[in-house]
């Protein structure tokens, strides 16, 4: 049997666990798998492209367990109600090749893009950091401010979105946070004083939502929005600026900022986490992480969500896989 | 809600319908869907290998439904009682990305493996065929004889297998299908004066199981047990006394019989079915289909499984997708 968590499973999972504890806990397990990063097999997405969206496979393995996420883009849907990401996944043993856990991953992917924000933001933000501006209040929004609370201290947000219905929600969702929600009236009124800048806009192509006098000695840039080809959220100048981190350099210079200016110096975040490689180093230091999403961290959720399901009836089980008495016999199903 | 067939709804399906009509249902999609061959992308495998085994995703998509299928090969599984090779797969509608219908797909390759031998052989055995010899009475057995039963109006199989208690068990999962089944001492005795040849076996490296002298004027091989790099079933010199039929060329050079003669000329089945390129031109041609299995298959199955799924009570539903009443307000799923 496959251990399975559908939306509803994940939901309660969620309200049991507490999304902050939650946050705090699948942060520790995205670092411990980027602590093993050459461990994983790193293998570009299947993606598959019609005039609608993509729907892409991401798959990793570490030679224990291997993990696969769909996930699809489509910017469209939401004209008619539906969600531009959706998701969901599989981890399997490698030694048998049986899947062991299905699981929804729209509510997932969200949560482990704030995760791995937050981690990223560890250690490259400054720690006494109290204070993030939330650029683009869309689906994304509310869970990169209770990371930032959760796993980084942050007690102060100053918000934008051009969309005032996405602000009132977003206020309304965080309103019993603890969070002091600042309203601002444009981007850079936002990030007027703030320690941490977050860009997370549906932007469909290269703007430069950020500017070079919005960033400030000291600052850390979360830029998670600028994730496909042609799709920016962060002046190239800016880029000059700061020290630029990624995930997986590859993979970012397609996808990410850095798309603007292929030439600019990168660290990997895991080599930061290892202490292989220098993260923030002064007071001053302005510090950028291009985030665009990779493989291991939906394999870290994943891995996240299965050792919970051990703590309580959270999950449902599906006969995805035969059992059979003879694996020569599979016909005997049919008597 | 993702419609939903696990093993035991495969089973019910199959036991409301039945096999033999399920078999020739599912020849006809997947003919249907050859037809429209130009329509497909046809990307690699993404396969991940380890010393235990293999994990593939192989994703198609013809613009309008996109379709993916998880499956692994671990030889060692049977050991542990565990199959070789298990599968589920995901039909997914490409205009808005969202998942349709969830698989099971173990069963499901067993049969379009078999329904894809019984097309093959409706364009390239002699219709006059009425025996065949099964070489190799494992997993695939009951299901490549069902199909050329209820496709090609096979009526009587020869059968042979290194393993006395698989042929038993082939024998007793077909004795009320209306078939004669010859229980044969050798892989020569078992293709004495037979029409078709199909060989099925697990064998892990290159075996020469068919060789010239079992070969006569007329005959029709289906090779589908020879289905990756290292793994054959058919001398080399047999390939020079057919004509070779293969799903698709790039993948049949490295996975197929051909691997053993990468100059021979093949012909893509697709090219037989839309009449493009001619199948068998006369009584005394002989006919290989060198079958390893393809995305399309997969796709064209997953599609008629889904099209079933109108006809009655026959699957299950799963809340893989979030449903909100605001795509940017994915956070009140929590509220």
């Amino acid at each position: 049997m496959v251990a399975v968590v559908d939306v509803p499973g994940m939901v309660r999972l969620l309200k049991a666990v507490g999304v902050e504890r939650f946050l705090r806990e699948l942060t520790d397990y995205i670092s411990a798998d980027f602590v093993r990063w050459p461990a994983f097999e790193k293998s570009a997405r299947a993606a598959s492209h019609s005039p609608h969206g993509v729907i892409e496979l991401m798959p990793t393995s570490d030679g224990v367990l291997y993990g696969f996420k769909y996930v699809n883009g489509h910017p469209v849907n939401t004209q008619t109600g539906k969600l531009t990401v959706t998701a969901f996944g599989v981890l399997a043993d490698v030694a048998t090749g049986y899947p062991l856990l299905l699981s929804e991953m729209t509510l997932l992917t969200a949560l482990r893009t704030a995760a791995t924000s937050a981690l990223a933001a560890r250690h490259l933000a400054r720690r006494d950091s109290r204070s993030m501006a939330l650029i683009g209040t869309g689906a994304q929004a509310e869970f990169q401010a209770l990371a930032f609370k959760a796993v980084n201290g942050i007690r102060r947000i100053r918000y934008y979105d051009l969309d005032a219905h996405a602000m009132d929600k977003f206020a309304a969702n965080l309103a019993q946070s603890g969070l002091v929600l600042e309203r601002a009236h444009s981007v850079a009124d936002a990030v007027q004083g703030v320690d941490i800048i977050t860009t997370a806009t549906a932007a469909k192509s290269r703007v430069a939502l950020i500017t070079p006098p919005m960033v400030h000695p000291g600052m850390h840039l979360n830029a998670i929005g600028g994730d496909c080809p042609g799709k920016t959220e962060v002046a190239a100048a800016v880029l000059g600026q700061a020290r630029v981190y990624v995930e997986y350099t590859p993979q970012t210079l397609i996808e990410g900022e850095i798309q603007q200016s292929p030439g600019v110096a990168t660290t990997e975040l895991w080599e930061v986490i290892t202490g292989a490689r220098p993260g923030r180093q002064s007071a001053t230091d302005v510090t950028l992480f291009d985030s665009v999403g990779f493989a291991l961290e939906d394999y870290a959720a994943l891995r996240y969500v299965r050792d919970l399901l051990q703590t309580g009836p959270y999950g449902a089980e599906l006969a995805l896989v035969p059992e059979v008495a003879d694996p020569k016999n599979l016909y005997a199903l049919l008597s």
